[in-house]
């Protein structure tokens, strides 16, 4: 069984679990004021090349949904793509947590929202409608749900054009280790220099195991964001084991090392496979997701064959490569498409 | 320094990182869909004696105030000790959750709830008083806020008065396996048998790392608390890291052995000082908390001398026993003070 | 100044605040308890043809939110047209009173939803997929938000692919009147006979003053309603005074009467401007709004000679037609838009 | 039958209702964008000499809960006297609109919370105890819910003592005229000279018959509960309707003619069975209250005499009186309790 489910059906990086079996040592103060979550502070704030505040917290609907509810008010608006996860995914978690905030969908491809088609969506709303909800922040998802990434000049567009009507930004970055080596930039020039505010950071997908974090940009938000995370459940009391993870996870680049590896094994499909007559990628690959729009007949192959993958309908699947797929269950995979897109090719 | 802060400054049990680490093995499907989740069904309701349903949470409060929103409508009322963790404690996380539920004390001694005066409370509120929160639920903690349990009759007296008016009955057992060492009864009995609905399960401050857990025994709240689950981001997608960690908990009576050692220890603590002059137990020592009423010179010694601990006022100091507190440390804690007493008994 | 903004800018109807002014008279229990509010119940389960129970409450906007807020769990998805006033313009009221429940637009024609469409959607979602919102309510608008109806088969194949999916069905008739009155049908069929499980009964656009209301006519749903009604501020102490309005509004045929004018001057309007050349009725005239995509030209000569009107872009203008708007107002804007015209018609 | 049952349960004054049918005269904007509305802000600033923002709402809980949540954030604590109606009738409004904002009782006495009480809780509260609910705001209930009044320097105490530690300060005035009335002091000198930042402005128990109003003197506070009150429901499309009653309501010192004419009256009952043996006053009768403790006997004929009042226990009857309670009313109920009361002193 070869599985392609998706990234969160495989293991923890093993540095990862050495961090935290080594960070039960001794005792510390509970509730984040150990030592650990405050080497986390400076860690980060290193790596984003500014001061940043980081929580961490269980899950990546915890994250996204706590990050919209800060900057939003119950009566505000948030503007992401129709796909975006928080929209599709998270059983209207950002509702919750956000008092009744609103999602809204901006038009775009591949998972993105165009900073045009937002620009355009906001001019159509003249400031005191009391009647609607009212304009408050936008949601980048990097990567995105297609699996495809904003280039930086994309993630400024859409930040200006936030920014502009004085809307908060926040980037769902599940998969951000993904975008960040696919784009092969800084994490500040793909956030607060671009106008982000605050940000999901992903572990879990990308090799983690029981956390994922928010990172704080914009200092104005942290206050209440450290008491919400209290009421919400997401502060633990040995915060230690989370904050040794999220430490591991980007020591000695870790973190870009695991999501190049399942960034290359999903190129090498994407190029093992996309060309193939009666198969379609129904976006570019560019970061670990393939979205491939088949036949039936070769979507049955594979999962006759034993292929674990998530089926969106007859003649869509989704493969996701973890951070340790190995080219051997590429080319396993790749084979087997080749094999049952065969007859396909002979019967032309 | 030696730390009586609290159990949640503690340490994880060693077997349950080794679970967690052992659980790194493979590709598991994500959100609980896994087999890890899946023996600790079993496991837990073999320990239970009956079906239940057993949720890991990433922390207490969010055992407790989802396992809240489950037992009571927005409107409800849930009554609980003016001491309960839930209403002094959690930031308001039971009126979030709860979409506005509210709190209310009911009367009793050393942080539990006295079922006569629950009765005399719901006797004097009459059906259909649309104006009024409507009586939804009662939760008990066991063992309460000032280390002390509810007798076996206790419960099952608080629950009978609780079914009597319909009211859904909530078990806070942040230290559950104190309490059942205490007792030295069954989890059955301490739980469904005298008519707990519901019951946060405790396992970080007692050896866990990173998750505790919510058992449900009436299955009616099953399904809404699934998704409830979702939305509130506490599902994690690499769910077996949780689950394999609760398994380890229970397994081989470990959960019974660690409480029964910090148990022993506060014990030996109360019986070395309780009956020092100047020096009062603010409540009996059932469990592994004490709570000292002493002189300003006394817990300023302790300062002194390196002891930390929660001082919640001049002249009245908290600590807590960990599962690995050890003997030595309780023989230090007890010089300290007979030796900072000596005086007072000397001038006497 | 001739005013078509709005059929809320609108007088009372005289018979209404008559109907006020009586029921001053005497003391009566507060909160509902009284006479008017009994007789209320009777005479709308006469109107309906079968039980119902009726809440009077302040506004539109809270006999939605509260409906769809009895209808959805805080986890639920509401089907409801893009163009419907509970997704436009009701400030997020149905994810606050729904404790973060979510909207999702299905498609269909001129503010309605196709009842294809929502089978279609619904049959996209898969039972226990419990990272989405969950499937919970429908909503229809009748008439719609571009002043269209619904006919009874439509509202009888949207009432029959929800309740397949078992969900419940809401009706937001803010202009419930006009559609019956255009339709020339019953009350019941086109309600609960059709599968409607809860309505908003709106008064104040029709000649009502303070008040609108909530018609129940699923039993579950009442209790929960009413104490939901009270924390959310909408059960009026001295409740005669609306229930007498909502009285006299059903009196002798009263509401019908109001809707049929306004529907008639509307429709005498289109039938006057809707073939001029340069004029298009973005929806066909079905109640009393009208919605003219133009030239620029045209809506300014209307502003410019006085004519009070929503002007939504440079070239299209709504115009709505009071219970009171009269046959000479009518025939001034035909004129004033037909004398606009001309010159696109001496152009041609 | 006389109906001591609430101020409730009475009629209008006529000048109210004859100003609502004044304002039915040709259209005017909906929401608030009226006349009516905007000469109501004049009137009403005119009358608290500053300038001041008044929201007409339909209910006094919904005045209640929408300022409590303008003044605290969700995971805030309101300081409120136990008896306040905000903690024991609302049905948990201010937990549902203050999206699980906390209520904490103060100790005080006859229904009002005492500055120094105040102040102590505060004390005993550290900044940056995140685990706790958040110190946000305080309540008072002006005139008390068991009938007295705060004197002037009592309000400011508090009002001291909140500011102190930069709470926000709300008054629950559903007997604002009453207390003024009372005390004979300006409007100003009672709210927000004494540091009050935001006013529930009753009107209906003092024969308003729809409506009730919040008033805004921190105009900090006004943007957000503007918006807050549309999607509340709270916002009238003809709130001309509205707003005329509130106009007529202060014209002419209408309000307080009204008010001082149930004082006097609740008054003159206070001094008729004040001092009969076997009758006390729970507490003294400051406004239009009266709190008898007395015999079951004593109740018990008042009842089989047709008198209509609120018997909280066999012992205890509320007696309200209403703005147009007469003399004649007030000398029958006296009469009766004087008889019943007379074979208890003719067995002394």
């Amino acid at each position: 069984m070869i599985d392609y489910r998706s990234d969160n059906t495989g293991r923890a990086a093993p540095e990862i679990l050495e961090a935290l079996v080594e960070a039960n040592n001794g005792t510390a103060l509970g509730y984040g004021g150990d030592e650990w979550t405050a080497h986390l502070q400076e860690r980060f704030s290193d790596l984003f090349e500014t001061s940043v505040r980081v929580f961490p917290v269980a899950t990546g609907t915890a994250a996204n949904a706590l990050s919209l509810a800060a900057i939003s008010p119950p009566w505000g608006v948030v503007y992401c793509s129709e796909l975006a996860h928080i929209n599709t995914s998270e059983a209207n978690a950002a509702g919750f947590f956000g008092g009744g905030l609103k999602l809204a969908p901006v038009a775009g491809t591949h998972g993105r929202i165009d900073a045009e088609a937002l620009a355009q969506t906001l001019t159509a709303i003249q400031p005191g409608q009391l009647h609607r909800g009212q304009p408050a922040a936008v949601n980048m998802t990097q990567a995105s749900d297609l699996g495809t990434v904003y280039r930086l000049d994309e993630v400024r567009a859409v930040g200006e054009a936030a920014k502009s009507r004085k809307l908060h930004v926040h980037m769902d970055g599940a998969r951000f280790a993904n975008a960040l080596a696919r784009l092969n930039c800084s994490p500040a020039d793909m956030t607060w220099r671009a106008g982000v505010d605050i940000l999901s950071f992903g572990c879990t997908k990308n090799g983690g195991a029981l956390c994922d974090a928010i990172v704080v940009f914009n200092p104005e938000l942290v206050d209440g964001l450290a008491i919400q995370l209290r009421r919400a459940g997401q502060v633990w009391s040995k915060m230690r084991f989370a904050s040794a993870q999220l430490m591991a996870y980007i020591e000695n680049g870790l973190w870009l090392r695991l999501a190049q590896s399942s960034n290359a094994i999903a190129a090498r499909i994407a190029e093992g496979v996309g060309t193939l007559p009666g198969v379609r990628l129904l976006a570019p690959v560019e970061v670990n997701e393939i979205f491939l729009e088949t036949t039936p007949d070769i979507l049955d192959a594979l999962e006759r064959e034993g292929f674990l993958f998530y089926r969106r309908s007859k003649v869509l699947g989704r493969f996701v490569c973890r951070f340790d797929t190995t080219e051997a269950e590429a080319d396993a995979l790749i084979a087997t498409i080749r094999n049952a897109a065969a007859p396909a090719r002979a019967a032309e």
